[in-house]
């Protein structure tokens, strides 16, 4: 019998309560031991006076180890408990075992909780088998009842194995009752209240402990639901992308939001949506928010748009640390002799002077395997000391998360204190940071620390890339994102689930969301369920890069594209005129035009679907409806994409309808989801950089051909030189155009695409080539929208956000 | 009977249920309802069948309108309800009237909510008395079952008034075992597991719906608490204030920590730390985290030290917005007419030009009565849409919350898209910014929003003062802080509560924590309870401020000071060899000296006394205990304290046992706390500028007169003429001692105190003569903190955190 528990070591933790503990106290202790998910079964062995019906009801089924709560025994004394039950046979402890075998295998432990009141409890402790399971426990106890207690573990651990298997939704929607005319987005926000996020998880199966609250209505989701679902099969994976868009954008945020409601709240089909966290630039500056609008939102809308969990803020600390350990570094070594800065960086503790795991590894990566800092050589004090980094190849640039354009381009260190070393840099907007690309793409904890430490900050004077870890802060890095890698959950307006994670720029990175909170989605909504994610720019940009990029880093593959277009963006591919922000939309645009319509469709959307089908992907056509759209406008986009090879092309109203609004692309998206798909990647990774380019360019822009300046090729040859070769390739071109010419609309070809410089982001994991010149820095306008963004400090109720 | 009611607006809210609901949903949307503070009553109109156990189970009985869950009345069908009770008498509903009349004469409503299964239940509402009672009802409603209900909403309210006193505190402290030798802080910190948040939460007598949990282990409060507990006597207030310290700090966190550990946890009288949330700069930097240390800390550690609750995030952004704004503003002004920029600024929106409430209050402030865009006169519209700023009279700076020294200057603009318009400037360290002054010092989140209105962020060319308001980012500022401000609950290792709450810079600002964490603080620990809350630096400057800055804004009268010292300072005081960060300590501070000693005490201490005295203020110096100090010394300090004048001075053992080290300390506190004090200001607000500082410089710190330079004269010029006199003042002065001279340590007199310049934040409300060159941004030394600072990923457990 004992050898049965082989597997399975028994962790009892005891304490001991003083005898003159009130009812109050234990269970309080019981109500935090009921909570705590390390605790898989508590024993109560208190006098029986102890043993009330309050402190009976207030165990948790499931942890009660004798069920002595199921049996409602009431004040039984528990030295007669083997004369209340029969031990079950052995056989039955077999049968579980041998059912849960699996399991035990991986989690090898099951704690216990044994409250004793007897505080002089000091007996030796029962072993049945060294090594194997061990109870702690009286010797007034029978063997018989040793016995039961065993069997009880092995059910309530079973009870507990059960719980932690995928549980099916039970989602309760809100209702909608969408107004004409429709309201502005923070009124339609305000006006829905959201579920408590706690019920929100539990509706989608999440555990309580998987969840850290902020606030009432975001909390963030643990990463080990990975590995507590992991032999469940993923969902059904749709991208959204779009058209070539006018710079208003094309709503590809409100269709991915109305979809899911109308999946979720209208088909009874588990989905969720994964969306890109927002810059607070935007926010404050032209655009506005990007938690969707009218009645596909996600809220509340102004958590959304603002600090949400601190993501991007944790990111701008990160990146801002290693820029502060980059000047000091150089201010250091430039002040410093070699035994000064060996003497600094390791120094004598009590007479001992030992390298950091971060040093350790930094001499492994010079080439010293030692490990003892006296034994290191003047040449390896030197070489280990100093960086050298060249000042004019610094890469690492400072970020904020707000449109500051003066920061474009700085001189920093003009104070006496920085002693002359004055140089020309400048600043991001946070989301541009290289760690915002780390953050989206990494799948672990892991993962990020090791792409964090790999990030490449600048070149030494002897051309040698100088990396993170080498600056020492790689493990601060990793400790100022350890909640930033769990995505964050939120609701849509008819309380359908989203997850927020990570907003990577889309032009000088790739311009998705996190592969994280995709994967833990695909878990969650079940093998029929959808998961749908949304990618930055037009589809030659934000789609190629979800496909090479994402997808090559998260082993996902998509089942569907659905392609977001408006008659408005058509009309201008088919030659309408500039349509700019700011100054009223030209009457073309307004009134009906069908001939205008056509252009585009016969343009640029059937160059899109045709990029979307290089990759194999069917795709549904979603026309986002504008209310001075026409019905033969509508008709014609739709005829035309299915001819173009569209699977499907429908119109959606969830703007102004919510999930009603776009049932019938819920319906197509299901039904493309259940045709066999065909994903291949675009290019091997181990093809060469210039010809990765080229591919791009050729088959998705439809470009002629390629030119590389001076600079690109030398940085290609250095890439080459260093080993990042083989690196998928992330294109920083114009959205606004499918060439590198904005004003280009339709579908250009013959052009020549340009390639101006060529930078790498070593940690993210990419190459990325300039096609023309890209700001990461946008400005404000004359009148930002943080004029109207106002707070009632009586009813703390915001206005003006959009 | 029914004019009773006058007083009281019933709002009903009724929701629908469709006919076949389920029981699941019942029971959902009355866990909803059940949490919803706004909710009071609920009042189930259902079907009889839906009434079942776990239905009438689930409704919160102090929500229960008709006592249906009391009286277990299991499946009565509602229309007998006038059969089965007999109304209570009028005179019953009198007398609860009476006695919570104070209360409903503040709060004039009830809310109730109706669930009902008839969906067409439109009948019109009965009205008792227009204006008063409403109770929407069914016909088929006898009056005398409304009149029951009436006389249990009554009661279902005076029960929800009870919930909403003042709570008794059944506080639940966690056990220490302290260890020998102490361990390392993250590893104590690790070792101890904080209770859920809460928890702590409700054993300290705050509601629910107060409370917003941040994880597990930290929440901030809702400010409403203040208006709920508004009646509740505070408790008594303790300042922590220190010696003119070595570099190396003397540990006044640690002794308020170990003094709210002793009074809560050993002494059992109620107690809260109100701390400061440190800048990351230094956690990363040289000086490791500000959670206390040894085993006097807050917990968990690092969450303390990192985002926490994301406050000093939001300043940053709000900072660097209005930042962003100045050099946008500048730039915008400098290439457009008055016509384009008021077109730009008043824009026209469906053919509709209106001023935004922003504008409306920059045009009052300019004299401009006007409220129609159209009606300005063409000098009008210059004066209103140029602020003119004068880029070399820009005082607003950028800030990080990093230490990077290479942002102390530094030249922006310099992108061609700034069109040459490149000026000096420079970043501070995030918690030197005004919006963290402002934070600490308001007393509202509308005190907040209309001290950052009042920010001024510079001069116009022709001298008048710019605020935030003028840049139109007032509004968008008070949303960014709306959370911060907030105080975050965290607690103690022995689990006792904490706020963190600000942490302003404590040279150019005043560098105490915020009013509100201290006044939620007074009300929660009740009459008899303790606040404890710290100043940063020594008393001649942290508690010089906390007196004439922070309870000049607050209200409140402290009434105890703890002046905490060590026998390392007063050693140095009296004459021994410099101590300096980063080199051994010489050896007079390891071995006994009991003359060097006996001089610190006579002079530093002596001296630091008096300043408390000036006050008004009794004292109690609590000697902060390091391993190495004999007996001998510490009896000699305790004595030479209480001779010149402390009502008590006390070892302190915090740092090596816990609450259990500072036993003596709390009751020396306690009974010191009990003797009256004579609080008084040290000057008057009407006194000019020059005197204010005159008084501080001779009466706190020695001098014998000021010398004000040139700039300082002129400033204080212009300050008088704008009409910035009669705010207090905040003196940047070096903390290494009493004078500003760092080197000269005991209690130096003779010498003239000079004012190099003076600046004023008008936000915050203070007026900052510098005394020497005060850096707004550290330096990151050779080897920052962060090489040894690491994540494991698996266990997710950091390390080198101190």
């Amino acid at each position: 019998f004992s050898s049965l528990y082989s597997q399975i070591e028994l962790n009892i933790t005891q304490i001991c309560l003083a005898k003159e503990c009130s009812e109050d106290e234990i269970v309080e202790e019981l109500l935090r031991l009921n909570e705590d998910p390390k605790v898989h079964g508590i024993y109560l062995h208190l006098p029986p006076a102890s043993l009330t019906s309050r402190v009976l009801n207030t165990l948790k089924p499931e942890k009660d180890i004798d069920g002595i709560s199921d049996l409602n025994m009431g004040r039984l004394v528990r030295g007669d408990l083997s004369k209340v039950f029969v031990p079950p046979r052995a056989s039955a402890v077999l049968d579980l075992l041998e059912k849960h075998g699996e399991f035990l295998e991986k989690r090898n432990w099951i704690s216990l909780y044994l409250i004793s009141w007897a505080e002089d409890m000091d007996v030796p402790p029962t072993w049945f088998r060294p090594g194997a399971v061990v109870i702690r426990c009286e010797p007034t106890l029978a063997t018989g009842i040793v016995e039961y207690i065993m069997i009880n573990v092995v059910h309530s651990y079973s009870r507990w194995l059960q719980e932690q298997q995928y549980q099916p939704w039970h989602l309760r929607t809100l209702k909608l009752q969408p107004l004409m005319p429709v309201p502005s987005d923070i009124e339609i926000s305000r006006a829905q209240k959201p579920k408590p996020v706690d019920q929100l998880a539990e509706q989608i199966g999440l555990l309580p402990e998987e969840l850290e609250a902020y606030g009432r209505s975001k909390a963030k989701v643990q990463l080990s639901l990975l590995n507590r679902l992991h032999a469940q099969p993923d969902g059904k994976y749709v991208l959204v992308a779009g058209i070539t868009p006018t710079p208003l954008g094309e709503g590809k945020s409100t269709v991915t939001i109305g979809l899911v409601q109308a999946l979720s709240a209208h088909l009874k089909l588990n989905s969720f949506a994964c969306l890109r966290q927002p810059s607070q630039g935007p926010t404050f500056g032209v655009k506005g928010g990007a938690a969707g609008g009218g009645y596909a939102q996600v809220i509340p809308m102004e958590e959304f748009n603002l600090h949400l969990t601190g993501d991007i803020h944790a990111i701008t600390a990160a990146n801002n640390l290693v820029a502060a350990a980059i000047d000091a570094r150089i201010l250091h070594e430039s002040t410093q002799s070699d035994k000064a800065l060996f003497s600094r960086l390791v120094p004598s503790v009590s007479g001992v002077r030992k390298f950091s795991p971060i040093q350790i590894s930094r001499l492994r990566r010079l080439g010293i395997n030692k490990t003892e800092p006296a034994s290191l050589t003047p040449q390896e004090v030197h070489t280990f000391v100093r960086l050298d980094l060249d000042p004019s190849k610094i890469t690492w640039q400072r970020v904020v998360d707000t449109n500051d354009r003066f920061l474009r381009k700085i001189t920093v260190g003009q104070a006496s204190t920085e002693k002359g070393l004055i140089r020309e840099t400048g600043f991001d907007i946070a989301v541009a940071s290289e760690i915002m690309a780390i953050l989206a793409l990494a799948d672990s904890l892991e993962d990020m620390k090791n792409r964090l430490a790999r990030m490449v900050v600048g070149t030494s004077r002897s051309g040698q890339p100088v990396t993170a870890e080498d600056l020492g802060v790689s493990g601060a890095l990793a400790v100022l994102m350890k909640d930033a890698i769990k995505p964050t959950l939120m609701q849509t307006l008819e309380g359908t689930p989203v997850f927020v994670h990570a907003g990577p720029f889309a032009n000088i990175a790739h311009g998705n969301s996190s592969v994280l909170a995709d994967k833990l989605a695909l878990k969650l909504v079940g093998r029929d369920g959808f998961v749908v994610t949304e990618a930055g720019f037009g589809a030659d940009i934000g789609m190629e890069k979800f496909f090479n990029i994402k997808c090559r880093a998260s082993g996902l593959r998509p089942n569907v594209v659905v392609l977001v277009a408006t008659v408005r963006a058509l009309k201008m591919h088919g030659g309408g005129p500039n349509v700019s922000a700011g100054t009223p939309l030209p009457k073309e645009y307004i009134d009906e035009n069908v001939d205008l319509v056509a252009g585009g469709c016969y343009s640029n959307l059937r160059k899109q679907i045709q990029i979307a089908h290089l990759f194999g992907m069917p795709v549904v056509v979603a026309l986002n409806v504008f209310r001075t759209d026409t019905q033969a406008e509508i008709d014609l986009v739709c005829q035309i994409a299915k001819e173009c090879g569209a699977s499907d092309a429908v119109p959606c109203y969830h703007w102004a309808q919510g999930g009603r609004g776009s049932i019938e692309l819920a319906q197509a998206v299901n039904e493309a989801a259940n045709t066999p798909s065909n994903f291949q990647f675009l290019y091997h990774l181990e093809m060469p950089i210039v010809e990765k380019i080229r591919v791009i360019a050729q088959k998705v822009y439809g470009a002629e051909d390629i030119e590389l300046s001076p600079e690109a090729k030398a940085k290609i040859d250095y890439y080459n030189q260093q080993g990042y070769g083989s690196l998928p390739i992330c294109m920083a071109k114009t959205h606004l155009s499918l060439s590198h010419m904005p004003d280009k609309k339709g579908a250009p070809t013959g052009f020549v695409l340009p390639i101006r410089d060529v930078r790498a982001s070593i940690g993210a994991g990419f190459i990325y080539p300039l096609v023309g010149t890209m700001s990461t820095m946008p400005g404000l306008p004359t009148r930002p929208c943080f004029y109207d963004i106002d707070l009632d400090p009586v009813t703390e109720e915001i206005t003006g956000l959009f």
